[in-house]
């Protein structure tokens, strides 16, 4: 069985809809933050790099929510969560997932995680300034150059939908207008209605986005 | 015929080693950062994002260095690039490849690019201080818990090592003292003997880092 490592409001959720909607045989683990359970020995066993997600297999732990979400796709060919015999729709897939993970997820980043940047508090507070702007140019680029509608490659669901959903997540919180995102914003509703993304909600105990 | 657009000095050194190692069709195109090349329009309709690199196919283009080495490993199997028939090991190849580009190279590009995350110089100022720490943490942690050896995963050269090669060769940029890291010194050395890095610098008109 696969053993999925989340804390709540993390980028883990992409990982843990996929599996949701793979119908993977999986279990999830809660990783709690605010008390720093991810710097522990335990964790630290699992993800030398004291982050989420983590997911245990019988091979060993993967990480970084790009290759999971790959990996979730190629053990589950049925579920048809990628384009797997194509490598470059399958390529397509994964820059926008690469995006997501070195771009996106990192200009929201500068928010919460300032400090990793930084130690003055001053230059944390002017990277907190600055996000939403730039997060809002990020989705603002998704929503012109690469989200193909009904969901983000077209007309077949893959692994890129939960991920964009699960960062798209953030918004609110970044200071970012949805309203003026409104294909974004349809995705995060369709994404909502899903019974995969309603029971990986249900199993973290967290809330879907407002609509 | 593929064709790779890049920029001196910039992560797309990556995909042009894998392009070479893997004995692929393909042809090579510069833009000059230094005179804003990559924020022209001719170059926006190839790549909205303004960043390097960037892949044409004969189906369409190709960006984000993971997706790009990914690609170029399934289009050209006979080269061995990545364990493509093991959904685990291909993860963990992939997982490497994910940290370099969402971390490692995020660390890095405080330096260069502190002005992304904010406007004030003393907060820049601040950053660019920090980014010694976190890219040696960074490589630390590589060396400590991530490479296997002689090659990153193991015994078998993949697209992990073009681009651990390319974000190592900014180390001394970065201030970062390469002598405390003998298994990353000694991979970036047996990189600079392989014809194809060789023939991908020679290309680019760069120097291989110092030994």
């Amino acid at each position: 069985m696969l053993k999925l490592f989340y804390a709540r409001g993390s980028c883990a959720l992409a990982s843990h809809i996929a599996l949701a909607e793979a119908g993977a045989d999986y279990e999830t683990v809660r990783i709690d933050f605010a008390s720093g359970e991810q710097r522990k020995p335990e964790y630290l066993a699992i993800n030398p790099k004291g982050r989420v997600p983590a997911l245990v297999t019988d091979k060993g732990v993967l990480t970084e929510t790009p290759a999971i979400l790959a990996f979730v796709a190629q053990t589950h060919p049925k579920a048809g969560l990628a384009p797997l015999d194509d490598p470059f729709a399958f390529g397509r897939a994964q820059a926008f997932n690469s995006y997501l993970c070195s771009t996106v997820h990192v200009a929201h980043a500068h928010r919460p995680r300032a400090s990793r940047w930084a130690d003055d508090p001053a230059a944390m507070e002017s990277m907190k300034k600055k996000v939403p702007a730039n997060v809002h140019e990020c989705f603002a680029l998704i929503e012109r150059e690469m989200f193909a509608g009904p969901w983000v490659m077209g007309a077949n669901y893959t692994i890129c939908d939960p991920y964009l959903y699960t960062v798209a997540g953030w918004l609110e919180s970044d200071g970012v207008d949805i309203a003026q995102l409104p294909a974004i914003r349809e995705h995060r509703n369709r994404m909502s209605d899903r019974p995969a993304v309603q029971r990986a909600l249900a199993e973290q105990g967290v809330a879907a986005p407002p609509r």
